[in-house]
Order: C-alpha cells, then structure tokens, then sequence
C-alpha cells in the first residue's frame, strides 16, 4: 500500500470520476455514494479499497468499473507483485458487481499483459496497460458523442413542430460520473450542447439508488444543461403526450443479439418509446459487449439489498444527511438493479464504431468494426 | 360547524377509511398522509375540513373520495342550509381533485337530492343519501372481489406451474384505505385470502407518493397477506422473468371506451403485462366511470407539486418522522399523478356487475347492467 499522498485533485473541476495521479502513483476517486449532497474526493490505496469502491458503489457505471479495476491490478501489482496475489485481486475485482461485463473485460485486458509481462517489468507494463485502457475510453466516450449527435439531428429533422429545445429522456447516469471520458448517452447530449444545438433533459430519477435524481441533474447543474425530474414510471405518460424526441439510455452488457441489460426500468421504458413512436437508443463502448451471450436470458442480474428500497438517503431540513425508511418495519423488498430490454425494442446501438442496429447481424457488422481497430 | 366529539372511533379495527358517527353526527378519517408511520383519526368538523382533506390526501382513493365529499355536503348543509352554501360547497369539493370522477359523481347525485327536497328535510335526505352511497360502494367493493376472484381462478388454471401461492402485482393502494368497502383490486386478493387461495402479493412502491410502500405494505401486514416491495420499474423484469401470474390495478377514472387513468406508471405496467403476456385487470366500481369521455386524451391529468417527487417522508434512524431532498438544490421536478391505460392493453375491466372487455362494447354491456340496477 502506498503512502497516502499530500492533496487530493479536484476531480470536479477536471470533470473526471477517476484519476490516477502518475507523480505520487495514487488513484482516486469521486465518492460517487455521497453525491450531490457531499463532494468527496477519496483515495484507493490498494485493490481491497478498489473492490469496496465498486461493490458499494462509490465507483459504478459500466465503462468506469472497468477503469477503476483495471487501476486496482496496478495497486495489487505494486503491493506484491506475485502471480497469486494479482490473481486473487482480479478475481475480487471480476466478483465485485456482477452484471456490467466491462469488469471482467478490462480484468481479462490487464492479466493478458500480466502473463506476457512477468518480472521486473510487470508492475510498468501494468500501469501502461491500465492507462491505455483509460485513453481509449475516453476516445471511446468522445465518439459515442459524436455519433449519437448525428442520431440526434435526425430526429430532429423528423419532428413535426421543429422549434424548441430538443427533449431527451434519459435513465440512471451515463455521464462523466459513470465513465472517464464525457459518458455514454450523456456523452451525446454533452456534444450537442458542444454544438450549440438547445437540449432540454428529462432525467428519470431512478429508483431504488437515484443516480437520476442524485447524479444525472448534478452533471447537467454543473454544465449549464437545463433538465427536469421525474418519477420514473412518469416517463410513459410523457412519451404517450409527445413531450420527448428521443429516449438515450446507456448499458451495463449488450448480447451478441442486440439485447441490453441496463439499469431497472429501462424495459419498461423502451416498452413506452416504442409504443409511442419515440426513438430509443442504447449508447455503448464496445467494451459493454458480451459477445458470449447470445439472447435476453444470459445475463446474470444482481440482486441488490433490499434496504435500498426500504431507505431514502437525502437532506433533512437541516441540511443534514440523513437515511428514512419509507415502509412499516418488517416489510421486505426485493431489489433488482437491472433489467434485460430486447433488441426488438431499441432503434439502435450507438457505439464509437457508429450506429448499429439492435440485432444479430448489426452485432456482428459492430464486432468487425471493432477487430478493423480504432483507426478509422 | 358541530362541536366536536368526546372520542375517535377506533377505524383500523373497523377496517374503515371512514366513518360517519350517527350517534354524534361527526365525520372521522384516518389521516392518510402519516400511515405507516402514526396512525391518526382526524375529525373533519365542516365542508372545508373535507376539501382540505382531499386535496392534501389524508384520503385518497377514487372510491373514497366520492363518498367522502357526499358528506361533505352533508356537513354544509348542517353549517347553513342555504342554495348558495351548498352550491359553493359542492363547487369547492368537486375542485379539490380533478381526475378521479367518483368526486363529481357523487356530488352530482347529492345536489340532485338538495334540489329535489328543499327546505328542512333537506338535511336528513342529504344524510341518508350519503350514507347510500357509503352502503352501495361496500357492495360495490364485495361484488367487485368475488367477480376478481373467478379470473383470478382462471389464472391459477393456466398456470403451467400450479404450485406456490398465486403472484398477484398490483400498483399503488386499492384497499380498504382506497375505499369505504374492503377495496377495488385489492378486495380481489382479499377475497382470494377469504376463500383459503395462498396469494403472494409484490407491491409497486408507487412513487412518487409511495401509497405502496406506505399503505399496501399496512394493509396486507394488517390482514396477514405475504407481501413483498419493489422499486415500480422492476415490474418489467418480474414480469419478463414469469414471476407474476396476473397484474391488479385500480382505476380513477375509465372512458366510456374501457381507457383507464389510474395512478402514475399503470400504463407501462400494462405494456410490460402485454409483452410478457400476463393478465392485467383494472378493478373499478361503475362510479369510475366517466360516460362523457370517449378515449385517452379526454381525461384531466393531476399535476401536483414537484416537491412530492424531490423529497421523501420517512422514519429517520432514531424513529422521526423526517423530510428529506433528494436531488442537488435548484433541481425542479414535474409530477403527473396518474397516465393513461388505453383499453387495448387491458385483460378487462372487473366491476361489480362481472368482468368486461376494455372496449366501447364492453362499456355499453357495462351501462346497460348499472341501468338494470343492482338487483342482480
């Protein structure tokens, strides 16, 4: 474990969740479990602190999870570099969540190199590894953006009453919280704004956790993007009166069919846009595939405490953090912390390689895209 | 306005969200604004108190409302038996709320009595109709549960797995706290426990105002009905994941089309149903019924506060009752209290004269029962 270093970054400011600070060879971190109420920037000294942050959620979002375990092998590597001990931390790290398959994805990318790289020159080459990792996500991110954008301008063109702010839905957090880069499908609404195209955001809250409630209108504060709340059931009744031009949504694991587990109540979501003729993309890095599982039933989905449903954190009238409990004492709940919506319902798949459609064959056209390399 | 009364009557053991006490002439409710957390028998003295009450939901529930205004009228009779008082008075309630259509409902048939028998009568015949109607929607409620029961049999017969209780979702509160009687969906599981049919019911926590996790989870702990919460949008993922064998709503208000507006999030409840094709019924007395509006978009939609999205009431960690704020300062919400559920997605509609396709024929079969009286 490394000493703890002098001064915290202002991860803030620079818009990161996640830094690794190559001087003082630290990683940190946004307590993402505190937000908006408290901005904590907190050091992981070592890979247990890594795989604390990801199971309670300090750290969450697919892409960033990825990141941050990838980081937490460098620590693993540092504190005693032997091949027990960096297998037993990537196999904490791939058991820290289970649904995001970005975890065992960047794991898998860092042990590859851990075997090439045995010796001395492990602990560097890890470190470049992780960093790389951290790179292309954020190329990744910027993409994503780009792409989205175009999908964006098309629904545009299709709107009947053509003036106004552009009104996108969007559910849980996609943003630069839930990422390295400027997010998933935040990403897209961050290029507009980039673009000088007027957005305005509909942000479900996002029940149990309320990464909508807590997290999604604290980024879009933050940027100037204006946006309104909603329970997230509401959604439907706004899609149904017209009030929303497009659905963006981000992904935990995408199958090799087009299907997309992502946070709960995106099926229910989906469900609503199709019904009423929205667009509805999913946005994702390739990273977010999981080119093993072939339909809607392959996924495992985590079952999260109850209490998360039972028990409300937010700010008492005096500004104080507090926790509440909503139901009588002894009522259960159960609490699933994603759904599976099928290809069939989502417009398309926006990647860094482009947009694809939610099916076996734009899969399959995605994977080329990915195996010809980021070069285009 | 009269005095007020030596002490509460006792309504949790009554299982009566409200009660007329002939023996002083004293309205009495449970406040349902502090259920789970402190139970309240309010005495609403006037007119006023019942607005103010309907308005601010200490009840709440389209059954409960119509009668509850009925002896409103009642009470503003007894204040100043005057055209103008009632007329002002019936104006005041029928405001108070706008979607559910009991309200005018059962103000119309009051100022129909006031008008045919002026004079000082006119305060025993308002009496006796209110307490008409109070004794004609526990009917209501009984025939409502025993026509339920039979599709829910039905259910159980095209289980492929015919073991285990009955899985019964429901949304929102449509109990006894819903009504005068023992409910509208939940009077179906109700008479399922009456009958000896083990039923498992998962409650919709039913955001933003929680009247699941707050009053459903009560009223089935209350009667010993296994229950269990959830976040309203993992509806989606129990039904995909054939956990539930039929889905029970209530309803506010339906169209002479069979199109129901219930509370918030039926409509995607009802698309996850369809998708995954389990039985959804909404359960509702005839006074649901609004004979004058065709389809979904002629029903005035509640749109209440934003502050009932962004803070939650609960039980801090020392057993107060708290507020808190969940989303960052300066984040404002916007909060629809019911959707719309067109008639397509419906099962079909349990009333208290049998079950009837959602649908203008079904409506018209509906009518014409109400009409031959509920002799039958």
């Amino acid at each position: 474990m490394s000493a703890r270093p002098m001064a915290p970054p202002d991860l803030v400011s620079l818009r990161r969740s996640l830094l690794w600070d190559g001087s003082s060879g630290s990683l940190w971190i946004l307590d993402q479990t505190l937000l908006p109420h408290e901005v904590s920037v907190r050091w992981l000294p070592g890979a247990d602190a890594v795989v604390e942050a990801i199971a309670t959620m300090r750290v969450r979002g697919a892409p960033l999870i990825g990141v941050c375990a990838a980081f937490g092998l460098v620590l693993a590597a540092r504190q005693a570099d032997s091949d027990e001990t960096l297998e037993a931390a990537a196999a904490a790290l791939r058991a820290s969540r289970p649904t995001a398959v970005n975890l065992p994805w960047a794991v898998g990318r860092m042990l590859a190199v851990s075997r090439a790289v045995p010796g001395p020159r492990r602990p560097d080459a890890l470190l470049a590894e992780a960093l790389a990792i951290d790179r292309e996500e954020v190329e990744r991110s910027r993409r994503m953006g780009a792409h989205g954008m175009r999908c964006l301008l098309e629904t545009r063109e299709a709107r009947t009453a053509g003036t106004g702010p552009l009104q996108i839905l969007t559910h849980c957090n996609t943003g630069w919280l839930a990422t390295v880069g400027s997010g998933t499908a935040l990403a897209v609404v961050y290029e507009a704004q980039a673009q000088g195209v007027p957005v305005h955001v509909w942000v479900d809250e996002t029940r149990p956790r309320a990464q909508g409630a807590k997290l999604t209108t604290w980024e879009l504060q933050q940027a100037g993007i204006p946006c309104t709340l909603l329970a997230d059931v509401a959604a439907g009744h706004l899609l149904r009166t017209g009030e929303v031009d497009a659905v963006l949504v981000g992904c935990d694991r995408a199958t090799a069919a087009g299907d997309v587990c992502n946070k709960v109540g995106t099926y229910p979501l989906a469900l609503a846009a199709r019904d009423n003729q929205v667009p509805c993309f999913a946005v994702l890095p390739v990273s977010s595939v999981d080119w093993e599982v072939a339909g809607p039933d392959g996924i495992p989905v985590e079952r999260r405490d109850g209490s998360e449903v039972t028990e409300v954190v937010g700010l008492d009238p005096e500004g104080r953090r507090t926790r509440v409990r909503v139901p009588p004492d002894g009522v259960e709940a159960v609490n699933f912390a994603f759904d599976v919506t099928p290809a069939r319902l989502l417009t398309g798949l926006v990647t860094e390689h482009g947009v694809f459609p939610a099916s076996p064959e734009g899969m399959r056209r995605l994977l080329a895209e990915e195996r010809a390399g980021l070069q285009a």
